[in-house]
């Protein structure tokens, strides 16, 4: 509103542009700029680099679609320094805001230190019900309100939400490090998988993509079978790669995770990729 | 979107209009005609007379802000009829539908035949949680889907509310004749306090404005004094009306009024009389 300058940046695959059916253009009459390449985090050289005028970036940390990626602490320092220089106004996607402590291994408000807004969410990592929190100077909270009415974002209450986070924060925040230290020792424990790849290579926070050699419809019939044999959901749903031939999951290590042992989580993936790799040449001898 | 007509109708008094921050010029691009008079409800001859193409009309059953107002049953078909034969859509603002039924003493399904598209709320009637439904084809439910994430209302989960809904639902609808009845035995038994006025006279739902002869900063004074001795809120916010020396209260009439006795009502609505009138006089006299 204050820019007069109705264009924006963002990381390509920002939940803005991919799940948000452009709401940012059909309601608000936005225009955006992709900033930063399209499978690794966005960095302050992008910053710099931008040569038209936009009023304001969104930077998600981590970034979901790309794995869980974050920029080392240099970085981030080095993309609020590219911002403010710019007179770009930086918004923070936290949406997994509270998963990235452990990496950074620094305070949340020195994290948000330099962002002109945050969003943060209480269901992912909190395990709350739906429900998140915007944070901006008094000024700018006030524009979202009005703003918040016209998108029907008025609730009569919020109490049960409101409740519901106070009760889970302190508790679900202080698991952090743990589940972060075992999605590490997972990808360590996995390592011997040769046909496992993970994406980022070494995890950044408590997910990761995981990459498997054969299609995605195999991953999700081997998935349902664990599930009925293990009584375990170990993702949600594999989708297609680059490669129609390979498929990823996003693996999120949480409380499940934390209570199974090596061997289990071993066996489990080696199912996983015996089956599927079983099943795909069943179908590549079947399509002959 | 089909009609290619960005142009509606509502009543002037439409919570669209009043509470939402022109949202449909801010955030849909839609104009708007004010169908129908201020103070009384939309009528069919009012949809006969826009002598403009509107592609959608929305209608209150009933109109709160004009004291929970409602057409006839005759009127209501000759409304429906009128739309119908000028191909215009009709919404049904249906916040407050469920009050609607002893008045009309017809089901649901009935009520809300000839509308193509129904919003009902379960917060207010109902007592749920804060919690609304859309109903209409669908394929214009899922087109609605689509704006609905636009407007960021895809919410990852709405269990609590739709449980709470559904176990409230009928214990609530089942009261709704009892809630009716008692509004209009508490107007009659108010009648002789002759500086009390109700608008509409007669109510059509449990739902009825009340009109004092004095300032609503008074009359909220009042209020908050009859809270601490009673026990009892019996109103939100009393505002001016038309006339500065003049205000006005939403009187809704549910389970707390059913117990009350019709002496107890009385003696609280004399004390707001009583009190009002010589605080107001008390106040004229001090600004003489």
């Amino acid at each position: 509103d204050e820019s007069n300058c109705p264009h924006f940046g963002m990381h390509p695959t920002s939940h803005l542009e991919i799940h948000e059916e452009h709401a940012y253009a059909y309601l608000y009459n936005l225009r955006r700029s992709f900033v930063g390449p399209v499978k690794s985090t966005l960095l302050a050289e992008h910053i710099l680099a931008i040569d038209e005028k936009i009023s304001a970036l969104l930077i998600e940390l981590p970034a979901r679609e790309i794995g869980g990626q974050l920029p080392s602490w240099d970085e981030l320092e080095k993309i609020k320094a590219a911002a403010h220089d710019k007179q770009i106004k930086l918004h923070l996607d936290g949406a997994r805001l509270w998963e990235t402590k452990p990496f950074y291994n620094r305070e949340y408000n020195e994290i948000c230190a330099g962002f002109d807004s945050v969003y943060v969410s209480f269901y992912k990592g909190i395990g709350a019900l739906p429900g998140a929190m915007l944070l901006g100077s008094v000024a700018f909270i006030e524009k979202a309100k009005l703003w918040q009415r016209r998108a029907g974002g008025t609730v009569q209450t919020l109490a049960p939400q409101i409740a519901s986070a106070a009760m889970l924060l302190d508790k679900s925040l202080s698991r952090m490090p743990a589940y972060f230290k075992r999605t590490q020792q997972i990808v360590h424990h996995l390592s011997d998988i040769k046909a496992l790849r993970f994406f980022p290579e070494l995890p950044q926070v408590n997910m990761v993509h995981v990459y498997l050699p054969f299609r995605a419809e195999i991953a999700n019939k081997v998935r349902a079978e664990i599930e009925e044999q293990y009584s375990i959901k170990m993702f949600g749903n594999a989708l297609t790669s680059d490669k129609p031939e390979e498929c990823y999951f996003e693996l999120t290590v949480g409380e499940n995770l934390l209570g199974l042992t090596d061997l289990k989580v071993h066996l489990i993936f080696s199912y996983l990729i015996d089956n599927g790799t079983e099943y795909s040449k069943q179908q590549s001898e079947a399509g002959r």
